[in-house]
């Protein structure tokens, strides 16, 4: 098995920083050319399932505009230009909930369309994470801070409380290493 | 918690029918106007995780563009205009495995950005899967049929073999109710 070739990438629309569009001139391993192939830059973003000393699995209650209407979320947010994703995890844990931990697991890295790119999902788990700091987000979303039992994070998953793609996807990885 | 409402919408960039770029003008509930939120417009798209009769899970091993290399995929596919997602599921099981199963569930909905659209996956489980015809996909890929055992899916899922995020994500949906 070939992997496709690149002959060509064109800038189709520029809304920086958080989209780019490109046309890209393909070439697969049958020789067949694909002329217009959409193809997404987004920023990478990193999520982080956070268990409480206490057993408890922190999450908030917000709103999403891809949603239109409310769902629980984990914590996460953009990767900073420059910075390692276990990095943006830290900092995006201690800024949404003001929790640290000092047992971090790398859960993998996973592109978010596998025909478009649309950036990368880096997935944390931190365990035993404890409060140091009042929650200080800059989000655009306001948002409530809830702590979920074992039982109750089965049952938002069962139910796909999670709405959002990445979100359900950290919470099923979640459950099996729990 | 209120929602966000879209005031105006405009096209940006139209590469149908794979995509469709709009720049929204959205209104948050404290009153804040922001004129160009990009939101994607792709089609919805359907992932089916496949148990066999003999109690093995079918997959493929493929190239693709998105993750410039192999990896493991479930069955699935864009939904047609106009299909619904479970007839979309079944449909591309059958194309791509030659597969069809009597015991369907839905295992549920979830849009891939929650920032801006960008389409909806939805998976399905497929239980005692028995072949009916050779599988005929019209896929851009070429693709080796696997099956794997649930030992061996674990293994997969837990080295993040499965590299695009809906895949992942059906994937470790599919460990919990296996």
């Amino acid at each position: 098995m070939e992997i496709w070739e690149t002959l060509n990438r064109e800038l189709a629309l520029d809304m920086s920083p958080f989209l780019k569009v490109e046309s890209h001139t393909v070439k697969l391993p049958d020789g067949q050319i694909i002329n217009d192939w959409p193809w997404l830059e987004s920023p990478s973003f990193v999520n982080i399932a956070a268990i409480t000393q206490d057993e408890e699995f922190l999450c908030f209650r917000q709103v999403k505009y891809g949603v239109g209407g409310q769902t629980l979320a984990p914590a996460g947010g953009y990767i900073v230009p420059g910075e390692q994703p276990m990095a943006a995890a830290k900092r995006e844990l201690l800024e949404e909930t003001g929790y640290e931990s000092y047992h971090w697991e790398n859960m993998g890295e996973f592109v978010v369309d596998g025909n478009r790119g649309n950036g990368v999902a880096h997935f944390f788990l931190a365990r035993e994470v404890y409060q140091v700091l009042e929650p200080d987000a800059d989000d655009l979303e306001t948002q409530e801070l809830l702590k979920l039992s074992r039982a109750e994070l089965e049952a938002a998953v069962a139910r796909g409380a999670f709405k959002v793609l990445p979100w359900q996807a950290i919470m099923a990885m979640t459950l099996l290493r729990w």
